[in-house]
């Protein structure tokens, strides 16, 4: 029915006239993502500094932003590089020039392992997490077939159970395995604690979170004892990033939200029940297109414009005080005014935090980027999508 | 940062090798939307011959699969026209060749009514709904400014208080003007009672549907006094599609999900609790990526790969008796089994009905068409993120 061709898919933006002009954030065709860039580069810097000052890497993941032009910011701000969730997510920033990638999830579909050796003869560095003896056999057979060497890490079981395999011997056979094939070269150790990450009392985070790395340093040490040198050891994310240093054994951190935020982040307190340090960046814009019924204005941003995983978004600016947004189908959202007397003009741009931003940014082809009033440059969300 | 060229994003699928191969459809790599052709086709067929049978027309609802091809089919199959939920949507499929269109939201957001009117050039039939008087001169004016005749229909709010202008003076004023208007041509009424339409109870929903329907009617009798003739009176959906046809005032039919059906939808009870005769003809297919733990698999399809605002898919194939998905962060999903004793083999294939079908949909690039086992065509979702 469909010629071969047409299977790819493409899309331009419409806002790419409205570049530089003056207030033109205002003007952006909505439902859109709108990211902050000086918000962007606050995020950015202050986890690169916090990294430093511990002496540990930064390995910042792409899943959040599946954006090429971020993930170039932070390999320039010093990460030592960027973590993937899916091989396509890879596929899809190398083909953008980033070089420095490390697979987070087992791959495991069909076709992949192939997928994985192509991969690693165009990049600089692939990693891919294992987490059984099956998989690491297909992969240290499409590395022969392929005639490359594939980069491996033994991704740990900390308590999310899962992925990853239990601290212990099968663990230590699998690392042995690795190490010895001729087709991988064994690179270390993940551990990500998932399930710790917004857990809202500070203190019984940190006691969870030393305890899963805990785990994994037992396992580095008898590795080391067994003869085997972990190289990376990492993990950890957003809820954990002033928590992993003291633990002392990662070589370096994944945070991955911490360049945008949203509602869910927003409301985990770090210590001493101060906000996370990190700014709020990134929004999406929507526009009242009906306000005929009292107390109550319509948007054009409903359930395929945000995540709907978590609470709902907050309103930021462009409605009164008192307003809340809820979900009012799949193509539009509400604005329940505090007061029936209030109304919102036609055409008005209403900026939201997301609930989840992962999901969120995933709905989206670009962020429309802004500096304070005005809308500076679109970039593609390169990945959006890619979770094959 | 990025050049002007960049602004594009261009995606091609991993698995057009796969077509035309016996079992293909079991090596899709994952997480994918599964079409089964032959169901896609009895569905389109029952609801084609059920307004021909109640000599209605059919204008069913893209929203639901932005497909060019399964437009086309439904235009095939003597549907009247295509609605569209939003202006990118419509601009998406005209690209394609689907030339007879009806905007079912307002369009107000900026740049929109330019687009209109460009958009009206280029198909055979444009309609736009228009639910305040604003709008309709702001739409008279750009249609005047690019010398075309816009189509235009008024949305009625029966109930649902989202979109649309209460019947009564305000709606007569605005359908008076439309029709006065030479840059503008008056086509009738829309009225979607969308709050209704999973309504659980049967015959609740009917007694408030024909109230609903009424309510449109008396709208249309006091136009025709004022001299006012509607060509079209459009609304209608999937859950109220053997009750519509009653009320004996609509002239065409808009469903949606009945091309696919979803969990939400497969709750709906018709009259005597009847199960809805549609078939669910679309399936999230994913794949055991870990199964480390006892009593649990993990698979490839997160929140990213399935709405999240209705209850959690339900499995199809692929996993033992009495398993149960849930989800399992944005990147994976957990297969529950029913007891710890069983597993399930890593690479293994798990079908699953959607919880709501039109935002799943809107995640994914392409449909992968099957017919029985075998992988036959993969077609874009045109319009995927085309909400603006």
């Amino acid at each position: 029915m469909t010629r071969r061709a047409d299977y790819a898919v493409t899309r331009t933006p419409h806002a790419a006239d409205l570049i530089g002009q003056e207030g033109s954030a205002q003007r952006i065709p909505t439902p859109a993502l709108v990211l902050d860039l000086d918000l962007l580069e606050r995020n950015l810097a202050y986890m690169a500094v916090h990294c430093e000052k511990y002496g540990l890497g930064l390995r910042p993941h792409a899943k959040t932003h599946k954006s090429a032009n971020i993930a170039r910011l932070q390999m320039e701000a010093g990460a030592v590089g960027i973590c993937c969730a899916k091989l396509a997510e890879a596929e899809a920033l190398a083909a953008k020039g980033i070089h420095k990638l490390f697979l987070t999830s087992p791959v495991v579909t069909p076709g992949s392992f192939a997928r994985v050796a192509e991969l690693t003869r165009h990049v600089e560095e692939l990693i891919v997490t294992v987490d059984n003896q099956k998989t690491a056999l297909e992969l240290d057979q499409a590395a022969a077939d392929a005639g490359v060497v594939v980069g491996a890490a033994v991704d740990l079981d900390v308590g999310l159970h899962r992925t990853g395999i239990a601290p212990g011997i099968g663990a230590s056979a699998l690392a042995h395995f690795i190490d010895g094939s001729a087709n991988l070269h064994f690179r270390g150790l993940q551990a990500y604690a998932g399930h710790l990450m917004h857990v809202g009392a500070f203190e019984e985070r940190k006691a969870k979170s030393l305890d899963a790395m805990h785990q994994l340093k037992e396992m580095r040490d008898s590795l080391a004892q067994e003869g085997i040198a972990c190289e990376i050891l990492t993990g950890g994310g957003t809820g954990t990033f002033n928590i992993d240093p003291e633990a002392g054994v990662l070589t370096d951190l994944q945070g991955g939200s911490y360049v945008f935020m949203d509602r869910e982040y927003n409301e985990v307190p770090i210590a001493n029940n101060a906000p996370i340090p990190f700014e709020t960046a990134l929004f999406v814009q929507n526009t009242v297109i009906s306000n005929n019924v009292p107390g109550i204005a319509t948007t054009d941003a409903g359930l395929k414009s945000f995540s709907t995983d978590a609470d709902p978004p907050i309103i930021v600016s462009g409605a009164p005080d008192g307003a809340s947004y809820f979900f009012f189908g799949d193509e539009q959202g509400g604005i329940a005014l505090a007061d029936k007397a209030q109304t919102i003009d036609l055409g008005a741009a209403i900026r939201c935090v997301v609930p989840h931003c992962d999901p969120t940014v995933n709905l989206y082809d670009w962020y429309h980027c802004v500096r304070g009033d005005v809308l500076v440059d679109i970039w593609p969300v390169d990945a959006r999508g890619c979770s094959q």
